[in-house]
């Protein structure tokens, strides 16, 4: 048996994603920037994917703007609006937790002489609100959380910070990181107040190298990609129509029977906590049911190297990650985000990340949960020789 | 009977870059980052994807960055060097007729107090070396000038740039727009002297969304994207795999066959240039043979509207392109790059560009000149109406 278990890191392609990139290389294959009938037609793609992924967050299709994947949609987001509103103040507030994607253009951007706050959080990985009140000035230009974090699937609480950001300083703007909640969850922007939001098309079942970012047309930001002035000047380059026709399907597909997914995504957590938590000096760092995400399940088996489990657990099958594999450290350097929890330290180095999707099932859970149930013991006794 | 003569726009994919797409969409869709099995197969397609393109431009694969095409390239190209080396000199040089991909990084180095020089360029498109000469100082950091010119075909003289700026400068660094004659010509960048070479996906069948930036192991540049750490801290984001492995497919078929496609390409301009030569009052803004790249040609058909007459192709299934179409302004204002060839004022509104691939036919071409000898003469009679 297998069980594919990262799910957080990517996901396998629909048939429905990978037969509209195949007709849109083959067939449709035009540049929608030509004038001609074929570049039209490639065109439609472009517009049909907007209007899909609109609707699923009820903004206007104008408000899409695609991008080369989830990486790109957050230094965008960041380094675009930290630019272009400079001049009513050089002040931003992040949290701890945040992927690379978003600490990283933050650390570039203080080396330009911004100043950035980074939010503590408790042992679940969510940030302080009482911290956020405290740190939001007249400065503050920008605000950017995540709205699931990657490692350990904690639930931010992104409308009590959309609140207190525009209590605090209604011109300061909203950056969420979707890019593990987009499809899990229903997200509204313009009702949250939420100004930019970034989404990745490969965990959501679509093509990597595609991502989008939701502007608020009234937000002023600055593109980072120049060139022939493709996406109305925002983000030049010429437009990869399959990757965003298969977004646009992936999203539209990630709504549909969302009742159903939902429930079957914490029925798989719930079933996955239950067994595991079986195993004795087990800690879980994250939140059971719907207090935290429901497809990531972030685990520390005391006295057991993740590493050693990971390649154990890959030999039966298994596939899961140490931390975050949207890092390409390979190095075994402790994650900033088991960092941020305050883990005791001999937990750091002993925590895997298990992340299902819709077509999990329930036999692969009970194959991996019997997996673990072995296993661990028998490495413990191992690592005590 | 359809020619689709718009291949500097885009082209059509291989079935063999279609099939790797989908092989690695669908099987081996994991997620090179990750340290499990899946992970370690798709990190494959990626080594055998630069393999590939190494081995094209006799480089090694660690000098090969993908990116998310020819404009992120170009972008990264520019401005990643112009940051990284600005205390050498804050003077860069480049062409009037380059891509808005690189024409557009020059503007905004110049906000940022870098100082551009743009060199002149004869009738033809080519640039005035004389000028760059004279332009090289101990200031000069970079000199970018493209392979071939993507609206008329005009083929640079990379190697006498090459020479005269490692001559004037060794420390200057020597970038190159290949994205229209990567595949169409053999490039071996150290050989030439080429530091940085950008490529894009969709200009050589293969997918769009991809390109790769060629940098020498020795050039100092900063990353454009940053995060997690991918592909040595120089470009983050989850690895394309789809994307890169269709590109390696793309490039080293390419390659393949290469003096039969080369001669192929030949005979088709020879014989389109020859057949719409015979119609009267028709300007060639393209060197025949080999002194032009030779698969674009650009052609102005005095007194006849480049936006009527590729609307009365299209009509007869003749796909072409008025100026570029790898910009998306779609009103109609003058090329910059025909502007750049002091065309008379009267021909810049009735220019065309045709653009061939070793799939194009020669009865495609016949087909195609037939049409304008008809189409033509007729627009001119009723345009004087």
């Amino acid at each position: 048996m297998e069980a594919y278990l990262d799910n957080s890191a990517t996901t396998k392609c629909l048939e429905e994603v990978k037969d509209i990139v195949v007709k849109t290389m083959t067939q449709d294959f035009g540049n929608p920037s030509a004038k001609h009938l074929i570049g039209v037609y490639a065109e439609r793609y472009l517009r049909e994917a907007r209007e899909a992924i609109g609707k699923t967050l009820k903004v206007t299709e104008k408000e899409i703007f695609f991008t080369s994947g989830g990486t790109e949609a957050d230094n965008w987001a960041i380094i675009g609006t930290a630019l272009a509103n400079q001049r009513m103040g050089k002040h931003i507030i992040t949290s701890s937790v945040e992927h690379a994607a978003v600490l990283e253009p933050m650390r570039y951007l203080e080396s330009l002489g911004f100043s950035v706050t980074y939010l503590d959080v408790d042992r679940y990985g969510r940030v302080n609100l009482e911290q956020l009140r405290q740190a939001m000035t007249k400065e503050t230009i920008l605000v950017s959380v995540m709205y699931v974090n990657n490692e350990v699937g904690a639930l931010e609480p992104i409308s009590e910070i959309a609140h207190i950001v525009k209590e605090k300083n209604p011109s300061a703007l909203f950056h969420v990181d979707a890019i593990q909640a987009y499809g899990k969850y229903r997200i509204y922007p313009k009702k949250t107040g939420i100004d930019l939001l970034s989404v990745s098309g490969h965990k959501i079942h679509g093509p990597k190298g595609i991502g989008f970012l939701y502007i608020n047309e009234k937000v002023k930001i600055k593109p980072l990609i120049l060139g022939g002035g493709q996406q109305k000047g925002m983000r030049s380059g010429t437009d990869n129509v399959p990757g965003a026709a298969g977004l646009g399907v992936a999203a539209k597909m990630a709504y549909e029977s969302y009742e159903e997914k939902w429930n079957h995504l914490l029925s798989l957590k719930k079933s996955f906590m239950e067994q595991v938590g079986q195993i004795e000096n087990v800690t879980f760092n994250s939140l059971p049911g719907e207090e935290g995400a429901p497809h990531i399940v972030s685990v520390s088996f005391e006295g057991v190297r993740s590493e050693v489990l990971l390649h154990a657990l890959e030999e039966r099958g298994i596939y899961v990650s140490a931390g975050s594999a949207c890092s390409s450290n390979k190095k075994q350097t402790a994650s900033h985000t088991l960092l941020a929890l305050h883990m005791p330290r001999q937990l750091l180095d002993c925590t895997l990340r298990f992340s299902f999707c819709e077509m999990t099932t329930m036999e692969e859970i009970a194959y991996s949960a019997q997996t673990l149930c072995q296993l661990v013991p028998a490495l413990r006794r191992y690592a005590r020789h």
